[in-house]
């Protein structure tokens, strides 16, 4: 027999990102029962992922419901487990801030547009507060970082961050040609900013078969013609902050340097990025981005096919195995008590990460049972890691945070001003003005009290 | 009967500093008996530094002895109190790197020069504690803030860093005119980056008449013709921080900013600087650091005369009474127990100024007396400024401090990369190669494991 819970997704409208929690939760028996609250504000996509997770659940013969709203505090109600995957205004309202970032100076946009999505994670955990204020809310929509920190701070809730970046040792490894199952790794540092603090293959420190490929085969690697289309994990960028700082930085790590204080200089142009991501010059440049984009529309048609196509099964495209995606085995293992070690972003209670406050949420390893998450405490990271790397990005979140928090404009100015593609502060402050005045920002301009 | 102590200035050939620490020493009874090693390489600048003391004492009646020394360690033995003013390479030195920044797109050049600084210290400290390890080391040659921690980190010694910038106040109060008697001013932070906590007029906050002078005197006084001709305390720039972070800044907290990550934009080329600190762009432009340096060298003709012309008094340039400079005071209050109150830079054990760490010397109140230095807690800074400004010039100073104490390449490149100013890797890569290919940086460069 399962536990039953109630999940609420916020954001469900991700046709990928639904499907695969629903199949996760038809294929663990431990959960059987549970229900699924589907809550976007797009009712087509909604009612398309409420037929894709019923057909799911049809063809897996599992016992899990679901229901759909657009209103979210009606969704919230009783829930169990609140995912939050929502990005306000989807890749339109991204697209346009990048956009007008570019008029103003800045290559591939700023981080500006993480202010409408901390936004929307403060008015969600504050409903979850008042309605549903014992349940564990999830984040995945980014920044996981700085909005888990700014939740954190704000509320009393219990606040688990997830993502799949720390799974880049696993590129490390397959790159070495190393077999994967005798691969251990530990990372630590804040979400997006994790350091492999311990790599080990069949016991033994694997960092030495890393040097031996730095000097030996990476440049071949990077000068091969069949170069994965956008490449962070093992890219000349990803080595050369491994040289500068002394670790290997993982997963999201290597690219989202990209004008964050630390590394901004990989980024410069789409020449400098070529140099140092490949020929698509990573994923975050206007060609591997493009790509991205591309192949998620691919996945959307495809999923679309198989559910409006009576002869085509869903789980051809969603396998009925559970997958790499870590939020509904820890469900799991919360409410049944089935104790695993997860990669988790976590308050910083008893400096789990050393040398940083205990009000910052952290990305470490953690045990989660029935009693909850507990964060497994590392040695500190290396003095030189720390005062290159650790410290500049937290100073930089910390502004992003609070500005946040206080809704102040000097503050909000201020996270500009680090840009290190800011020539003046006219630019900076004409670039602001012409953000605020977009309507879609309209809230947003109340809290930090802007009057166009 | 006063106490006889042993100082020993480092640098002695700065004969305004010199001069005044002698002075205040001859007018301070408690010390009476002392006496004075001055010590410094340049030979003849040091023969007229002991000449210009000894017709000091002379025409004091002082009972205070002197001698000269080039060599360093001697100068050390059974020192109870070492001031270091040393200078490497004095602005000759200074200007010339200058000029190499500016060579590399670095208007005004960049804080490379404070290496040069920072490695002296060390060898220094390290030779108090093998030499005079109970003596108090009293720094006030700048980096005051890194210097001291750096030196904090590495040795056991009794650090004190000194500074005039927090009298700043009093020319705040001043402009409103206020009569300074009745004004009092809390500040703290970090050397140079300081802030006005608390600052009253007859008892009652004093903000509200600042307020009420940008509100209705500021633009007249930013205007009017017979400007200072450097202006920091009361600049544009100084408000406009004000307005951004809500305290004020105080002394070379308005200045310092330059090329620190925040405060940049007021330094981007002399028309900015005029813009925002007046007709000759402040103390740090082209302009006023031309004047600063003339009127160093007038002094110091002054001096020379005073000294070399027997009708001359050389108390006519150092009069007969207590300076402001705190140095021979806390001297003073140290070996006489006589209690007193000052700003002092001291290692923020306990966490004086709260949120940093506790090997940071720190800028704050403290009191002095037999039984040693204690750090004046105050209230946490607001949450607005540690975001906006105090974290980010923490988090640059860490990584100044860490690149000289580990010797590390890559954390010093790390430093010039955090410069707005830089603009590619290749620019601040081909900056430091010729800077550590000059003669002068041969030492360092071996310190940094570079091989030219």
């Amino acid at each position: 027999m399962g536990t039953s819970v109630k999940i609420c997704i916020i954001g469900a409208g991700s046709a990928q990102f639904s499907a695969g929690i629903v199949r996760d939760l038809c294929v663990n028996p431990g959960l059987a029962g549970s229900h699924v609250v589907l809550m976007d504000i797009d009712e087509r996509r909604l009612e398309f992922v409420l037929q894709l997770a019923e057909r799911l659940s049809a063809e897996l013969q599992a016992n899990v419901s679901f229901s759909k709203t657009t209103d979210r505090q009606k969704a919230l109600k009783d829930a169990d487990f609140v995912l939050n995957t929502a990005q306000v205004g989807g890749h339109q309202w991204s697209e346009d801030q990048r956009k007008l970032g570019e008029k103003h100076g800045y290559y591939r946009g700023t981080k500006l547009h993480n202010f409408p999505q901390m936004h929307l994670f403060l008015d969600v955990a504050r409903d979850i507060e008042r309605i549903c204020p014992n349940a564990w809310l999830i984040q995945s929509a980014n920044p996981v970082f700085e909005g888990c920190s700014l939740m954190h701070r704000e509320t009393k809730l219990n606040i688990l961050g997830l993502c799949h970046g720390h799974y880049g040792y696993l590129e490390i490894a397959n790159v070495l040609g190393l077999e994967p199952q005798y691969v251990t790794a530990k990372t630590q540092g804040f979400n997006h900013w994790i350091w492999l603090t311990d790599f080990r293959y069949k016991g033994e420190d694997a960092y030495p078969l890393l040097d031996e490929w730095i000097q030996t085969k990476a440049e071949a690697y990077w000068a091969k013609a069949d170069f994965e289309f956008w490449d962070n994990q093992m890219s000349r960028a990803a080595i050369h902050l491994y040289q500068m700082f002394g670790l290997m930085p993982i997963g999201d790590t290597p690219r989202t340097c990209e004008n964050l204080g630390v590394g901004w200089w990989y980024h410069t142009d789409l020449t400098e990025k070529q140099r140092w991501y490949g020929s698509l010059g990573g994923f975050d440049s206007e060609l591997g981005w493009q790509k991205y984009l591309d192949r998620l529309s691919d996945k959307v048609d495809d999923i679309e096919r198989a559910v409006t196509d009576a002869s085509l099964k869903v789980t051809d495209i969603f396998p009925p195995v559970q997958s790499k995606e870590q939020i509904v085995p820890i469900i799991n293992s919360l409410v049944n008590n089935v104790e695993g070690i997860y990669q988790v972003n976590i308050p910083n209670r008893g400096g789990i990460v050393k040398g940083f406050p205990e009000n910052l949420v952290v990305e470490c390893q953690g045990v989660v049972n029935g009693s909850g998450i507990r964060g497994v405490s590392q040695e500190p990271l290396p003095a030189k890691l720390v005062a290159g790397t650790m410290n500049p990005r937290w100073s930089q979140a910390e502004c992003m945070i609070e500005a946040m928090r206080l809704g102040d404009y000097h503050l909000l100015l201020s996270c500009l001003l680090m840009d290190q593609r800011t020539r003046s502060l006219t630019q900076a402050e004409g670039y602001l003005r012409e953000w605020f005045a977009d309507p879609r920002n309209e809230q947003l301009a109340k809290v930090f009290r802007i009057h166009p």
